[in-house]
């Protein structure tokens, strides 16, 4: 089978006329896609899908990066790229000119991520399983040969990754089993984004305790009093046995998180999500310290390994939530995964936005399956609009992911979605149509 | 005066075919430019120049991304962006959507700095001033209200900023006639490309001395014998009394750099230039405890004033090499100017590249006439090719930067190299022109 061409498609969700999805920082997300789907000679019709995410504005740079990138796979046998995928993703990530406007972070990135993302659902496609089983079912050798090591050697080697993943390589089954059976732990973020009212925060977060959720996250940030009252709020609501975690999406300085984490302390948070910039790794430390036993959790921004690398190196996050969509495809993430157990800490992805919650499903399942091990203080992002666009849409039952059974990597949208949200010229996006959903 | 549109340009020449310009990473650039010019509804024809950098591929999407983002001040008046230029840089780099792009690095943050730095440009024209000489005639209250100073608090106050410029205020008049009459101190990387064989370097170094340079920059990194020999190549040309750089262009892992330094050390380097990944603040730092006294310098991938702060709260570089494009424009270099200064570390700006020293040499004179005071361990770089292409280009002499009189920025490419070198469909790049230049 090889690669015979690409195309890529700018699609958006107008997820900033509910107020869905705002924080602090993001105040008007719409939710999109700059999805490329990879083509084939092969006589089944074989495609790839891929994406990475954006709220909107600027998707069309990715999608420009993308066109610009996804050049350098076409004409590749997929033999040839699954054969080493490290190499495959540096073929991507390490182009000696395009390298200039990353290396590896932002655009370039989030472009290489889609490609990827779209590679590795060809290739589980192929197999005729979804991504967490072809992970799964991998020998740990050839697991470790998805990973680019590169930059991350003074913390981990391919030796002790191979040692971390032999550990575990025995008793997978009976993970794997206790998966199907169970799922994973997911929590939900659909109760407390910024732009809700009070009683509107009140009444989802009283239904969500009646589904039987366990994990609520708030958005906090610009006002104390607000805060402070929001959470005082949640924590009526859920009682002392639920978790409680904020997120302050970057909006403060690193003494001015200090003071505010040690003022919502008192309300038992379970984390402290993004309390700075997320390039000031010197920053998340002196916060980690100042509000320990407190913890940090980052990731939806964290440009790529090596940054992520040095979080775990100072333990200034106690966990770690890496983004299907921010790293370049399931390799890096699992390099992270990797790293994250050498430290013991817990990852927990990040999935607040469109196609994210089918994404990291699987990387979920390949944690537990076969890298970390452990459900201690895992639990899973959960938003709960727009899976309707998806071929397969994840499964959520009794606040637990059900195990993705249909090949891939989950990410294919609807034919008649993308239609209708392409952007500028679908439906949605119409001047006459105010909701701009489809029906 | 408004701002009524823009135009974008894909400007590149084609430097990979002579082997200047590439390193143990960078092979094959071809030095290239993302143009904006910014139009104006002024009587008088008034224009605002800007370019990001890049090394050739991709450069199409920072164009994309330019495009995207210069919409933010199209119809402003020029008077509304310079009122408040902290403001005016939020603007794009704090968008509420495009952020996620970011926020502020990579394609997302190069295409704000060519448009910042286009305002710049503007401004300055409409004050009949070089860029250098628009800040160093402002008060340092209003100079101090250029810089964002967001994610910075914790090492840097305005309060601590404005104490620092009076501090120069007075004294400012001695140091800028002092480089009218002498200009600033250069040295050359023109000697020592990768793709240089031996002799060429050699030639090279001897005619660089005869010409009164006394700072050398190498490019090493992937084979130890042969940087051991060319290091030892030119320390013996140069003699003991001149300055000898190496730079590794991020080649290494963290503990490999380690090893490869000491290895080099008897040489007396005067720096080692991005021994490691951009990214890995914390790798820096463990570099720069384990080889000092030899120290680092980085700065030319430092995606963001952020990251600097980091560098230089830990001093893990001890020069720091601020670049034009990579970073927002003028204002959020003097972020960095002012962090170094209270550091204690010399800023000796990145200009390799097209257009780099025609930047570098206005932020340079801004550092020596109003922020730092100081020229002790300061040398600009300089590249000798492609400034024909300017229409107000660099001048050295007896290895010092002259002060550029024109007003401006010294941005503005002169249109017959413009045209010629528009990618794809300009001349250089037909492919019956084998070296692609303009005769």
């Amino acid at each position: 089978m090889r690669i015979t061409g690409f195309h890529v498609e700018d699609v958006r969700f107008p997820t900033s006329r509910s107020g869905a999805g705002s924080d602090a920082v993001n105040v008007d997300p719409d939710y999109s896609l700059a999805y490329v789907v990879l083509e084939t000679d092969d006589p089944l019709g074989y495609t790839g899908h891929g994406f990475t995410f954006t709220i909107g504005r600027g998707n069309e740079v990715c999608a420009a990066a993308i066109r610009s990138l996804a050049e350098r796979v076409v004409g590749s046998r997929l033999s040839e790229l699954t054969h080493d995928m490290a190499e495959t993703s540096r073929r991507l990530t390490n182009e000696s000119q395009m390298r200039w406007l990353g290396p590896e972070k932002g655009v370039i990135h989030l472009a290489a991520a889609a490609i990827l993302n779209a590679v590795y659902d060809l290739w589980a496609r192929s197999e005729k399983k979804p991504l967490w089983k072809l992970f799964t079912d991998m020998r740990p050798q050839d697991m470790v040969r998805l990973v680019d090591f590169r930059y991350l050697l003074d913390f981990l080697t391919p030796d002790e990754a191979l040692e971390m993943l032999d550990r575990n390589w025995r008793s997978r089954a009976d993970r794997e089993r206790e998966m199907l059976d169970q799922g994973y732990p997911a929590y939900t973020t659909s109760v407390g984004w910024y732009g809700y009212p009070d009683d509107e925060i009140r009444r989802r977060v009283d239904v969500a305790v009646a589904e039987g959720w366990t994990h609520f996250k708030l958005k906090v940030g610009r006002n104390v009093e607000q805060d402070v009252r929001r959470v005082a709020l949640v924590r009526d609501a859920i009682g002392a046995g639920r978790y409680l975690m904020v997120d302050a999406n970057q909006i403060w300085e690193v003494p001015e998180a200090i003071d505010r984490i040690q003022t919502l302390a008192p309300y038992d948070l379970y984390w402290v999500e993004e309390p700075t910039s997320p390039d000031d790794v010197r920053g998340y430390a002196a916060i980690a310290a100042a509000v320990a036993p407190v913890k940090l959790a980052a990731g939806e921004h964290t440009q790529n390994r090596i940054v992520f690398k040095q979080l775990l190196q100072d333990r200034s996050i106690g966990f770690c939530q890496v983004d299907a969509c921010r790293l370049a495809g399931p390799g890096e993430v699992l390099a992270v995964q990797l790293m994250a157990a050498k430290a013991g800490i817990p990852v927990c992805p990040h999935a607040g936005g469109v196609g994210l919650p089918e994404y990291v499903q699987h990387l979920a399942f390949i944690d537990y399956i076969a890298v970390s091990a452990s459900l201690k203080d895992r639990a899973l992002e959960y938003v709960e609009h727009l899976h309707e666009h998806f071929v397969h849409p994840v499964h959520v039952r009794g606040g637990r992911y059900q195990v993705p059974a249909a090949p891939g990597y989950s990410a294919e949208l609807r034919r008649a979605s993308l239609e209708h949200y392409r952007f500028p010229d679908g439906e949605a996006w119409a001047r006459d149509n105010p909701s701009g959903h489809l029906t």
